[in-house]
């Protein structure tokens, strides 16, 4: 799999629906893989945002793998420990 | 691996480290395998419980795999789907 075949989609803040819409967007243009990445709370958007896609919008699409690590953040001189995922979806057909 | 070797946590309100000693307590108890389970908000919970015990107090703690689902809710009324997460913590050692 080629690095521009991948595309990731980093789960901020907006609502649910505008990363579903991102997903399908890349995975109709062409896409093979879209990773989700998130970090702390987001975490639980982003699994939202992958089961929105498989199961509603298109399901030809599923997990390939999903990846929880760690990432150390400093905020206002505080050094925080935030968790990560990265959920790879892959097309299927 | 039998059934009886896998213990399984569910993740909910209380703080994470609550949930990080119960998981050490497991292991340490003899079980070879900690699943924990998670849904909704919860979800990021359960990657954070997953990453305090690998990296802060076990290191022989390795994810052996992560699951997510949608479970139906029905709520005053309301049927929503609540996203879920299985996450499998295996000891190697």
């Amino acid at each position: 799999m080629s690095e521009a075949a991948t595309q990731a989609i980093l789960i901020g803040r907006k609502p649910v629906m505008k990363y579903v819409l991102a997903v399908i967007l890349q995975f109709s243009g062409g896409a093979k893989e879209v990773v989700l990445k998130a970090r702390g709370r987001n975490i639980s958007k982003a699994v939202d945002v992958a089961e929105v896609v498989r199961r509603k919008f298109m399901e030809t699409v599923q997990v390939k793998d999903i990846k929880i690590g760690t990432e150390t953040v400093e905020r206002e001189g505080n050094v925080r420990n935030l968790s990560t995922v990265e959920i790879v979806l892959e097309k299927t057909e």
